[in-house]
């Protein structure tokens, strides 16, 4: 099953999705309402169904969260990245918060924040909570379904935290309007059982950028879902970015442009599809 | 003016409190619907008062943030406070963000959360954001009133972040219900002009541990909302903490145990009185 959370210019509604039907049948209430018995698997009997189907070209695509879910970043997670950044490979993972405010749909402009020259991208399966209770023996069964990011990131200003403390991964990271989500959640039972291992890529203008496979995370979904959940408590509709592959503009010096078309495609889950905008003045 | 967010045990309610009367003036609506009003210097013109005054001292208050809200840290402010880290004083200021789920009110008792032996204390002022538009020729203009904070840190998990990265300061500050915020906000228009110049105080059972003044900030409060504001947009009724003085438990070892009691006065706003909880086990 395919969850989105869609805009037709008024309040923000979710719905079950068909891409190839062009449709969306619009479900009542929010991810707190549905997200744990969907995630019990429970299927369509714990969504109530409201109002007639739409079509889901005419829609906008949001980031599926709402603005009351945190969004957590776990990084460090993808040996070869870390040697773009001349970072040796760690004991654990490092997770940060990312503003809500940043996450944009799968079809919305990139906003080139201002301060940067140095804009990037990141690839990413982006893990979805679906329950407020985390069984830290079984991390998955608290998975709602897997979507796609894009983690754009500041480089220069990633870099410009004080030594002694570390990178600045607010500025870098939480820009508004600059990390795409989506286009959909696709529930857990789509998946073999297990850690996801899926082939994800970034092109950009039709170039091949990143081209790797979640099976490649140092540490799995479980695993990260575990290191989190033991220092801060998730909750139903929380967003889990789970690291980025080899392959971003910090190795090869080619950043993201003004025009640039970036498309993010994992495996299973779909596409990401948005074209950078304008340099945002200082 | 003093704003507070209440709880009876229903629904929590913003009101305008009186603790010498023992008032509690419930005011209709959300942050976002009179804080500008009342940033703007409208006073009580801007509230809808709704339903019979209650007695304060029958109310429990809340963090004075809704859950829709960013919390962000600005760090590295007070330069003697940085010399108990031994870091070097930092060319610009580090901002992140705290979960909301971190925070409490001002007598709730601090959970001491599992992994850490080092739970430690650091009293803030704490700026609250009035509109969604910050004039960055007067950022003053956009603070709704101040507050207090103790940005309780678990040193050793902020230690463990990886080398090359930095501090994990999701780890150390985002710890569930360990943050004391309030005990409500009082209006910019009860302090003089300027960026304000309050003592600020943490005591351990009695023993004064901190006791410095905002005067002492590396970047005054116009100057950190210019800082964030540049690289993540504010929103009417973000929190922003704005460092601590020296004299936290990492200079002296004396960290926090369970049953202390953590006592942080910020003058001309109040007092947090928070208890230390037991271990959690984990």
């Amino acid at each position: 099953m395919k969850l989105a959370l869609c805009s037709d210019g008024g309040a923000p509604f979710w719905a079950v999705v068909d891409p190839e039907a062009d449709a969306a049948r619009p479900i009542s209430g929010g991810i707190a309402d549905w997200g744990p018995g969907v995630t019990r698997g429970e299927g369509e009997a714990a969504l109530r169904f409201e109002g007639p189907a739409r079509a889901l070209s005419t829609l906008r695509l949001l980031a599926p969260c709402e603005r009351t879910s945190k969004v957590v970043i776990a990084g460090a997670n993808y040996s070869k990245h870390l040697v773009e950044f001349g970072v040796a490979a760690p004991a654990q993972p490092i997770a940060f918060l990312k503003a809500f405010g940043a996450l944009i749909g799968a079809n919305d402009p990139i906003r080139y924040p201002p301060l940067t020259e140095q804009l990037d991208y990141e690839c990413e399966l982006v893990v979805v909570i679906g329950t407020d209770e985390i069984d830290l023996d079984a991390p998955l069964a608290c998975v709602l379904g897997y979507t796609a990011g894009n983690d754009v990131s500041a480089r220069d200003l990633q870099r410009s935290g004080p030594p002694g403390i570390g990178m600045d991964l607010y500025a870098a990271k939480s820009q508004d309007r600059a990390t795409p989500v989506g286009p959909w959640i696709v529930t857990r039972d789509e998946f073999p059982a297990g850690s996801p291992a899926l082939r994800l890529s970034t092109t950009i203008n039709g170039e091949v950028r990143q081209d790797g496979t979640t099976a490649d995370m140092t540490w799995d979904v479980s695993e990260l879902i575990r290191f989190v959940q033991a220092r801060v408590s998730f909750g139903v509709g929380d967003l889990l970015f789970t690291g980025t592959p080899e392959g971003v503009g910090q190795g090869s010096g080619r950043y993201l442009n003004p025009g640039d078309l970036v498309e993010v495609v994992l495996e299973g889950v779909g596409a990401l599809r948005n074209v950078v905008g304008p340099k945002t003045p200082t």
